[in-house]
C-alpha cells in the first residue's frame, strides 16, 4: 500500500521520528569524514553523508553545514585555514568513522579520541584520515547560504587526491567497492554495495 | 600503493577520463529521477545522483543542475511550473531509469520513450514515476548559482511524500533496500546496498 503523507503531516511527525525519515528519503549517501586544521593546528575530523558532485573541470565537490546556531569546528576550521580533506570511509573503520559524530570538547582530536591517523601533505594545512583508501584534499572556493533553514552550502575545489592504486580502472572509474568503500541511509545504517551492473552511455 | 594526483594532473587529463576520475571519488550516490511538467504539459524525467538532504525542518532536499549552456529541460520546467518530483530507482527499472540520460527532442516524453508510468495528485502539476516506492514531492525554494562552473544548487521542500508502506519502520527511518532501492558510482555504475549495521547514536 503507498501511504500518502502531506506536508502539514510531516510537520506534526514527532521530531526524531520526522528526522529519520528526512535523512531517509532522499536514498542512499555517500559516507566520508572531513578533515580541518585549527589555527592552533588541532586536527579536527567529522563523519558527513552530504558530499557531492558539483563538476569535472575544474573538480569541484560540495557539502551541507548544518546551521551555526552552536560552535560548528569544522565549518570554522574551514574558514580559518581555507582547505578541507575528504576522506572516504570503508567497512574496515565505519565505526570509528561513526564515532565522530559524538560531541568532543573542542581542544581535543577526534582522530585520537577515534583511533583514526592524521596524515599530511605538503600541499595544504588539513589532514587526511590515514586508514582511508581515496583521499581528497580541498581548498574553500565558496559558500552559499540556504534561506530557508540557515544550513551553508559548501564548495571546494579539489587540489589533490591521493588514491590506492588497485582501484583505478583504465578509464579514470574507480572501482569503490574493491576497497569496502560505504553508503550510508538515514542517520546511522551503513550499507555495502555490491555490483549490479556498468551500463552503456544511453541513446535515443 | 597510494598515487599521489595534484590539481595540474587532473586539469591535464583527458576529459573522459577525469569526467570518470571526478564522478566516482565522492563516494557512492543517491539515484533518483526527477520529474517535472512542461507548461504545454510534457512530462518529463530525468536520473540525477546529486539529490543530497538539507534539513528534516522544514523538509528540504537539493541537488545540481548542470550549466545552462544548453537547454535543460528540467530547470526550464521547475522554473515554469514550480514543483518537482525526486523518485528512488530500484533494481526492477534501473535500466529505463538509466535510459532517461538520452538526449530526446523536446517535445518527447522521456516517460514514454523509456517506458515508464507518470503518476500526479492534485498537490501540484509534476509527474511521479509510478515504479517508484519512494515519491517525493517538492515545491521550488531556493536556487544558488555555483560561480565556478556555471551550476545551480536547486533546493526544494517537500510538500508530499508517496511510500511503499512496508518500508517504514517505527521510528521513521526507511528500510531503503527491502525495496531494492539502488545506489550509483560514477557515470554508469549501479549497486544494490547489503546493511551492514545500525549503530547507535554516538557519545564521547
Amino acid at each position: 500500500m503507498e501511504r500518502h503523507i502531506a506536508l502539514d503531516d510531516i510537520l506534526q511527525m514527532e521530531p526524531a521520528y520526522r528526522r529519520n525519515l528526512m535523512n531517509s528519503i532522499s536514498g542512499f549517501k555517500a559516507c566520508n569524514l572531513i578533515g580541518t586544521a585549527s589555527y592552533r593546528k588541532v586536527a579536527n575530523v567529522a563523519i558527513f553523508s552530504s558530499v557531492v558532485h558539483i563538476g569535472a573541470t575544474p573538480p569541484l565537490l560540495g557539502f551541507i553545514m548544518r546551521p551555526l546556531t552552536v560552535p560548528r569546528q569544522t565549518y570554522h576550521n574551514i574558514k580559518a585555514r581555507g582547505f578541507f580533506t575528504v576522506n572516504a570511509v570503508t567497512k574496515a573503520f565505519y565505526e570509528r568513522a561513526h564515532q565522530t559524530s559524538a560531541k568532543y570538547p573542542e581542544a581535543a582530536s577526534e582522530f585520537e579520541a577515534c583511533g583514526l591517523t592524521p596524515q599530511y601533505t605538503d600541499t595544504h594545512p588539513a589532514p587526511y584520515v590515514g586508514e582511508s583508501p581515496v583521499k581528497l584534499g580541498l581548498q574553500l572556493e565558496e559558500e552559499h547560504h540556504i534561506r530557508a533553514n540557515g544550513t551553508i552550502f559548501i564548495v571546494g575545489k579539489v587540489v589533490e587526491t591521493l588514491i590506492d592504486d588497485s582501484l583505478l580502472t583504465t578509464d579514470g572509474h574507480l572501482n569503490l567497492e574493491q576497497a569496502g568503500i560505504l553508503t550510508v541511509a538515514g542517520l546511522d545504517s551503513y550499507y555495502e554495495p555490491e555490483l549490479l551492473g556498468r551500463l552503456d552511455h544511453a541513446r535515443p
